[in-house]
């Protein structure tokens, strides 16, 4: 069975994290969720990647604020992508869990969404477009959906745009 | 056949982009490279994602600088996974082309990777990690790359360590 | 028939984006407003302004947040002046789509205003400005709105100002 | 006689506003130089701007560094658009340049362009465009110079480029 | 008769700045305050500032916001201390403020304090320290309004204060 | 008597600073605690420092914002390990309070940690594991605590987490 | 003897700081130059301030770097007018040094200059015109060296400009 | 026996981490030092802080670039004191490997020291004055060493000072 990892750091990321969910729920991509911390309880975050690989985890999503190492420390032990949430914060303008997230060293890379919500979306999307790259279904689904973000948008214009 | 499409956006970039080359030669996975820009040259940008994908690009990475655009003007016109490389440059801390870059409105991701040569090689470990999910080839070699990472790093701890 | 053409990536926008079409009204300057996006609608966004331009607009506005594309996209495809507008977001403190609407290559300039209502104003002051270059009654309006704009500040001051 | 005038703050400035008169000579379009500054010399500064106007400047374009004030003390004292370059600095990552430049008070705008060269090169382009709306012959040569870009840009892409 | 004068770029600005002025009433120091501009009134703001030389103006205080030209025109004007205060703004954590109110080029200082209303009391209190260097009265009320600074705090500290 | 001794700048830092000492309450280590200045009082300051260090202080914690100068001035005056908190500020996105803690001149060094409430609990943390170095009974507190995190994170988890 | 006090927290920071000296040879003002440190050395930086005072110290300059404390712990022991020059450095863009001299709390003002050498030149003008307000010798200094600004710059714009 | 032990991510650290090695030769306190990763060699760094641990490490301190979490997955690992090092880079005006390491979640406390050689120095020093606590002797040589670093600055003053 395929499905999408997803882990959050602490309960408050929960909020944002969910948004991501309502992305696998639309495409019907099965997904796991947990908190779990890499610094509060690193063994269990290792035991955990380990066995959602033999279950079939094909994509790792991971959601920390502030010196957001979660991401780092998924990807240092598996070899499936994994993709970092940068939690939006206080202070330091969120830079902090931005900048702690996207510059991995070389060999280890974590793919870096936008911050908060509009982030949770896209590590949602972006794990969908990595499982339809073998999956025509899904693909098609991508593709219906794009054209729906398209006639939203439209209809949106729709209320306020003003042609000569 | 499958391949890798990257794209950058200037000749300048090439310095930076040629390190994610490298690591495709090591995995032998089969890339295409190109210079087209989100500005200069849009048509020749859409018609020649149109193509790729139409020829088997699985994963499009796109390198840029300043207001880095040409990620998010691919992955506008694709359902693929895009990876962007923000460049280094020697204005705003290299700040501007990794906030270009990485802060995409939901629905259209871009995965970023870190900023300059690392970003470009973590770009390729990232399309690779992809392409590995449904090929047990690729995978055995990540693991064992893996490995080499970890034995060149006791190497390099050797020369330097002090034990009591 | 001479006009502005004002776009924005998303209906969230519009809130601070009139703040321009009222200057427009007090110039009695012609626009048209559309909401259209350089991920979400590309092909929609380019066939506007193709179309736009035919139909006479001299002056396109651009507003977009986050990794703001929009004014460099309409750049890339009109040799027309664009003026960008940096939408306010809650994290970076809106250097992400500052630096992404002013960073733009050699080439392809995006004139930039100031971040949110103050930028939406004097982005359409400054397509009047354009406008009145070859247009003597919209110069002599500008003269008398800036002298406007000093009475307003001197009456502002008279309800705080202490001489001696 | 219409022409484009070009103020910089300081002697240094001009390696990187030079860049903005090769283009003026490309397409043709007259110009005058000078430097003057808003702090050192502020009433030479507003003499030119009149006489300048009243001798046929229709765009003004400001160079500086720093704490750049220049363009801004243009704006104030003329209705034609004005165009700011932020000078690149050795400190503050040029944030300094840019912010003082970009971030003008509702009514008075500055159109500011990328940090440095790039920018120069652009305000030089901004200013050709103006000047293009009501100029056909202006117009067409932008056309084929956006033309050639993308020639260069090919160009360059076949010098590295690989496709399978 | 000496006397503080303290111009502020906009009405908004008054809440910060008239933390200013109750230090000055403290203090029993005479001053002016007014609303002018740099970029909406730049002739009021010239000519004021002639005004309160002759009349005994011995420092200035300026308060803008954003892209705050306001200290380093008036120090353009004269060769009076000239003290700037930096008005926080909602976006780019009010960095534009600081950085153009500061950054002057060699030869025209602003001398310049914390942002907001720190910034604001900041500045009446070096306008005193300036006042009271060829004034023993207004020294010792420096001295004296120290103390009670220190007996403020020692006060506020027995409220929470915890000894072994 | 051991114990750590917690400094703030001000009433203000208050709130903050409590979250360190419920810590110490938790683990039974001695505190005092007082507001005292680097600024407003900096003898008392000093002479503080002096006294504490013969009562037994072991530890010193300063918490301060803006430029916050607090806990370096401590650490000028001691050889005892000083733990600074950067308070967090409306404006600079916090960054001056942690810049001015942490950027400290070889030779004396400020161990510093998170902004805010985080930093407040991890300096009282440090404080604990500084002295647990020579106290068994405080490690065996520590190691708990930690088991007690993970429990509460693991409890936190089942309340949203998704297993397939 | 009426003086001005420089003081500087290391060796390193000379090679600015005698940009400083030399605006006061031109203005024959005199002046005290030492290296103490907030941190190394607190109790001489103490002493000196009281005796400088004592001498005829009218009005104190302090340049430091990083975590720059030294103008406000100068300002902690004096009520005369203090500047602080914060020193470029390489790493965080030099924000930290203007941040920690600039952000001062309420009571304890540091009138800070710009980064650098350009900052050291402005601390000695901005220390020459306090001086200068009951000096009218100096006063006309300023007004004739002001003057000569003018005229630098004029002769330098000569070598570059083209008029129409 | 006592020790402090040494960590680095990778080889490029170390010519700033010798800086703190000096240190501990001065102070003759012993230390291991050795490169291991948190994202290359987790299971190494994992065991070797157990070991270490067990061997007598008194206190880690980690240095680390850019998504720097090596001092944080030492920190989820030991209850020692983790002291964490900053590296310098070259994007981002080392703003990454800073709050990377500072902005840790509440209960996993990193005590962070400035960026690059100064870190490394402080680091060190910090490390000497934890075990010092317990240690008359070090205690000692940390106030000599002090007064040291008076002289050398006096002495350093000594060649470019100047008193009336």
């Amino acid at each position: 069975m395929k499905f999408v990892s997803v882990l959050m750091g602490s309960k408050s990321d929960y909020d944002v994290v969910k948004e991501a969910l309502k992305i696998f729920e639309k495409f019907d991509v099965k997904y796991e969720v947990l908190i779990t911390s890499a610094h509060r309880s690193p063994q269990r975050t290792q035991e955990y990647i380990k066995n959602a690989e033999d279950k079939g985890a094909k994509v790792f999503i991971a959601a920390a604020g502030m010196a957001a190492h979660l991401a780092g420390v998924v990807a240092a032990h598996t070899t499936k992508p994994v993709l970092g949430i940068p939690m939006p914060g206080s202070n330091l303008a969120s830079m902090d869990s931005l900048f702690s997230t996207v510059q991995m060293p070389s060999g280890i890379p974590v793919a870096t969404v936008a911050i908060g919500k509009a982030g949770a979306i896209n590590a949602a999307y972006l794990a969908v477009q990595i499982l339809a790259i073998e999956d025509e279904v899904l693909t098609q689904k991508l593709l219906e959906d794009r054209k729906k973000q398209q006639e939203k948008l439209i209809q949106d214009s729709s209320m306020i745009e003003v042609f000569l």
